[in-house]
């Protein structure tokens, strides 16, 4: 040791004590030197294993592009804010779609209310997309489009959009997501049972390796992981897990490595853990590269991870909404000092609702100001050699190979997928990090540490009128209708079925000939249906007391809550029964476990509904299983529409209903008048939320 | 040449070849390796030379201090801020004072007209100090002051109103800037002459060493001299430059090293360049353990540089201003990463005002946000060990000792300063970079590139009514001075004439004595004055054709711009003549210089007005001068007083008004009512600038 390490180690337990952290996804020290990244091999940026990016100039042969998700509403509205957006300085597109779409309903089905154009954009047919397109040159702008689902016609609506539009497949750019897999786990836009899923990615797979050579295939994701819960180690294990698995698949289909793996890409959330979110994406590169190995490929780009990166929306606070800028620019760099590709930064707002004009251009100025002010981009891998934030990537990189072999052990991924293994892997770190912040250890600036009297939390909103949209989007659906040939229409569909039957046939050919004929994304996807059947996920909740036990099981509000509860028990003879579930097609499912999993922790008999319901089949759903209360989860606006639905429904019961999740503040006025009970401002803590419903069910009824 | 080594060097000849860029401070290396830091020697936080870190466990012991700079209006008011910004999180407080007590002048002074209350906080007496920190536990919270020419008695009224709210100065928590040096590169704020101002610095460390060892005695500030133009390196070289020189004249004195110098603080800015921000600062230590070797220190807190830093006002922008938070956060993250001790995060309506509570509070979250939300505390020196970093420190310190040598050749700061080396430096940084962003090289986003149409630059502004805070101010002097004892008042400063007579003297105590019989700080300055005169900076203009050679001198705006010129001189006899200058106590000079050099490159006749003039002595300068327009550079915002004063002693004359600089949009009307011809919003050209000035002086009037 030397002298200097000694002065060190004297000075840190003479003055200053380094305080005690909760270990993370991995550990931090309180300093790395040069002895922690001995073991490390130097390696270059652009070549394998790629720990320092995946090229060899990076930023200062071109900067990462700026792709910013976007859309909502109509086609039409749509076109015109991306057309806003590629004047003032973006560089490629990422479409978000609505929920219906995304689960193959076309705007007019029942199951729809309340969802189009809510969450993205409407998409029924390809004349919706010819619109969404309209000049913009898709041989040189890129469009990443966010679909799983209904992949293969809302594909086909695109690539046919674009032929009628004069640009050949194989001039197309971009990339789709085709990532089944993570839907299952997290996020739920799933329409068919996970082996079926994977069948129809790999079809994608396979047609765009034939016929769009630069078209990403498929898009892998971690973003949804991180934001249901995942720590860094975790987003990296599963989402490299399921590359392996469409890898598998696509080989077993006779594919060449070397002819699907270069087309593969990525996508990670960066959340606020700024050192581990560097070092995760070094790790995933690095990871990656490794993981090719066994797969010998021959190509050198075969075994090249590229990656776009979202900012995590999970970070962002409804309260003090300008504070997410701040959390915004921490995350972009992080991206940009790991080496994205590309990049979406969230807007101020979204902790509310659809970007607004103005937060959408702070979105997009916080990636500009990286680019051309800062000096970010003019050397490769500017943290390259930091004994820290090596040492993180090697740490990481070790945590999730462990991670990995777990998954292995329980099979593999599909194994891990349909078991729930994965899934409730997430969901005990997201409970686990609730809890750290309803005790207040994690502090979230605005919202249980410096809250501020003066914030409400109101801002302007984009608001999205629903049911005029749908209405629109209805009578488009009639006309077309009307005016295409029907029975070549149902003779593509018929022929899409036959295909779907028959194991082995590629379901992309069959889609792109019905989508030509005016078969409409819904239609397809029914056809589908037909053979297929639509999954229906079991939804359980884990027995565990794992909320409790991080926020403290003597709390005092803890005690009473569960004081109420047993009073209610005692006077009403049984528990209190809470249904809690979500309404329409949204499947963000994060609040809802932590939720259950908390209540049930305080003593109540929780009864999860399973998702995609209508308000009518949650009705139905409480009457029969007796409920006391039920508590809605909302994520992405339809509640406005549904809720109101549900209450019409509750009216002769004696049921009450609670709200909570991401709703805009003027809101809560309309809900109230609808009759619901009590709504929960994101920041309110699950003891203070079980409080609240107690005093709902109470005999003066709050 | 390792394979790999050899593989990257062919890909980046071969595919995205890398951009050049224009050499900074130091140059990029487009990839820096192992093989650059082989000759750096590694280091330990807390241990010389510090390059890791002034401490040992540096934020995981207790994270930089939160420290945000403000003051305004009166000090009833002023107290009011500071009282919540401590209840939201803040840690330390900083005041910033108005401009007339700056230079030692009361509120009733002629020429504090126009500025009392507006760039800061008006103090005149004890009872303004009293009133400033009332309630406020000076043992507990931490006061930084920035004070520069009248420190002698601002000093002496924080000790004085402490003491008699029964806190010994023993007990007294902070810093007072007391760095009166770069007050003659940059600023402007000195009132005596420079080794007057030296004398009296040493003063102040001398009697704080003495009496109050828990304050710093000064803070070697970099900060104005990045913000007037100088580049990291001419940064680093300046501030410890001056710092040696104090250090010198503090040993001339017969001050030990030890009982100074781990005193000493400093205080840099932190701009847009990432990655050199943060290399500056550990340089800064690195440099400075370095220079303390010569004075052989025996404490080894000696030759620890501890710093404050705060960010970037001159990279703020009035256009599109939620872009300055984008901004303050990439900076606050170098300042931390680079290992500052304390902070000041710059709100984003900074580029046009004193911030609202909305914007300080956004300000300060974002420090709260980087201490609470991410894992930038958990590891000491996270970047320690990058081959950039440690590269880019290594060769900043290089650049900036080769400077101090090039000073060192010039005779010393001193030398440097009087002879206006120092500040041409800067003048020619500044030039130099005003030349790149006119002509589009260097982008700033929304100023000359992805500017909105939306945007027009109008928020809310916290407005401050000069005229009645100043008669407020009159009143409360004249309540003084008819209570106090009068004579021992005139015996007390007669004392400090004495005093100031005699060489070797230290000021302190008879300021002391003054201030206690509540002598005013302008009466304590007038009696300094009486002795050391108040010093006039010459002003000169450079004779340099760098605005143009960098801009392009057959770009098409300039060569119409000298058409124009010409034309005029044809018609005229003569050039167009125009008086550049300031009004009032505001000393920030980089605008005025950059100005002056670009419309002399044009082929206008330059006139530069010395500083701090009266309306009327700017009148008079004209006049005789008989200049054609004069154009005011404003800083501070007593241009609503001050402009309509010198319009109205215009107004026999044909001379036009121009102005141009920090200038709320809502106050443009006003001052084109009164008569200003020409309003420059920040981000016009200065080719457009002298266009529209000639277009002024054309026969038809603009």
């Amino acid at each position: 040791m030397s002298d200097e390490e000694r002065r060190w180690r004297e000075l840190t337990t003479e003055q200053r004590q380094p305080r005690l952290l909760a270990a993370g996804s991995v550990p931090y020290q309180l300093l790395y030197t040069n002895a922690d990244v001995q073991g490390i091999t130097p390696s270059w940026p652009g070549v394998a294993p790629y720990t320092r990016g995946a090229y060899a100039s990076m930023y200062r042969g071109r900067p990462w592009t700026i792709r910013q998700y976007a859309g909502f509403s109509s086609a039409a509205e749509s076109n015109c804010f991306y057309r806003e957006a590629l004047r003032s300085g973006q560089r490629g597109l990422s479409i978000a779609f609505d929920l219906p779409t995304h689960r193959g309903y076309d705007s007019d089905h029942p199951r729809a209310a309340g969802d189009v154009g809510k969450a993205g954009v409407a998409i029924d047919t390809v004349e919706d997309m010819r619109v969404l397109f309209d000049g913009i040159a898709l041989d040189q702008v890129s469009v990443s489009m966010t679909m799983n689902g209904a992949v293969l016609p809302v594909l086909a609506c695109f690539i046919v959009a674009a032929e009628e539009q004069g640009i050949r497949p194989a001039a197309l750019l971009g990339t789709i997501q085709n990532d089944i897999l993570k839907e299952y786990i997290v996020r739920n836009t799933f329409i068919y049972p996970p082996a079926v899923g994977m069948r129809i990615a790999v079809d994608v797979i396979e047609h765009l390796s034939q016929t769009m050579p630069k078209f990403n295939s498929i898009s892998i994701s971690g973003y949804h992981f991180q934001e249901a819960g995942a720590d860094p180690a975790l987003e990296l294990a599963l989402t490299l897990g399921n590359a392996c698995a469409y890898l598998d698949a696509a080989l077993a289909r006779g594919l060449a490595v070397d002819s699907i793996a270069p087309r593969l890409s990525f996508f990670f959330a960066i959340g606020m853990r700024f050192l581990q979110e560097i070092a995760k994406l070094r790790a995933a590169r690095a990871l990656w590269a490794q993981l090719l190995c066994k797969y010998q490929p021959r190509d050198p780009k075969s075994s090249v991870l590229r990656t776009h990166c979202q900012t995590s929306g999970y970070s962002l606070t409804q309260q003090q909404p300008l504070n997410n800028i701040v959390r915004t620019t921490i995350e972009a760099l992080a991206a940009v000092l790991g080496g994205t590709q590309s990049l979406h930064t969230n807007a101020y707002d979204e902790a509310v609702g659809i970007p607004v004009a103005e937060s959408a251009r702070v979105a997009r100025n916080t990636q500009l100001i990286l680019q051309h002010e800062t000096d970010i981009t003019h050397t490769v891998d500017p943290l390259g050699g930091s004994y820290a934030i090596e040492s993180l990537t090697r740490d990481l990189q070790a945590a999730a190979e462990k991670i990995l072999a777990d998954l292995e052990a329980q099979g593999g991924m599909l194994a891990a997928i349909t078991s729930g293994y994965a899934k409730n892997k997430i969901e005990q770190s997201a409970v686990h990090k609730q809890a750290l912040i309803d005790r207040g250890t994690d502090v979230v600036v605005g919202v249980n540490k410096f809250q501020h009297p003066d914030d409400d939390g109101v801002m302007e909103v984009r608001d999205i009128d629903t049911t005029a949209l749908r209405a629109q989007q209805v009578q488009a659906l009639q006309r077309i209708k009307k005016t295409r040939d029907a029975g070549a229409v149902s003779q593509a569909l018929q022929r899409l079925r036959d295909a779907a039957a028959k194991p082995g046939t590629n379901l992309m050919p069959a889609t792109l000939a019905a989508v030509r004929q005016r078969a409409t994304v819904g239609e397809v996807s029914a056809a589908l249906e037909d053979v297929f059947g639509r999954y229906q996920a079991e939804v359980s909740l884990t027995s565990s007391s794992l909320y409790v036990d991080n926020y403290g099981d003597d709390d005092a509000q803890v005690k009473a809550v569960r004081a109420q509860i047993a009073q209610f028990a005692h006077q009403t003879g049984r528990q209190p029964r809470i249904l809690v579930g979500k309404l329409g097609q949204d499947g963000h499912d994060r609040g809802l476990h932590v939720i259950a999993v908390a209540f049930s922790n305080f003593g109540f008999d929780v009864d999860l509904a399973p998702l995609f319901q209508t308000p009518a089949e949650v009705v139905k759903h409480a009457i029969e299983n007796d409920v006391h209360v039920i508590g809605i989860s909302t994520h992405t606006a339809g509640h406005k529409v549904l809720i109101p639905q549900l209450l019409a429904g509750l009216k002769d019961t004696a049921i009450a209903v609670v709200a909570g999740g991401i709703i805009p503040p003027q809101d809560y006025e309309f809900l109230r008048q609808a009759g619901v009970r009590e709504i929960f401002v994101p920041g309110t803590t699950l003891p203070e939320c079980a409080a609240r419903v107690m005093q709902v069910l109470s005999p003066d009824g709050g």
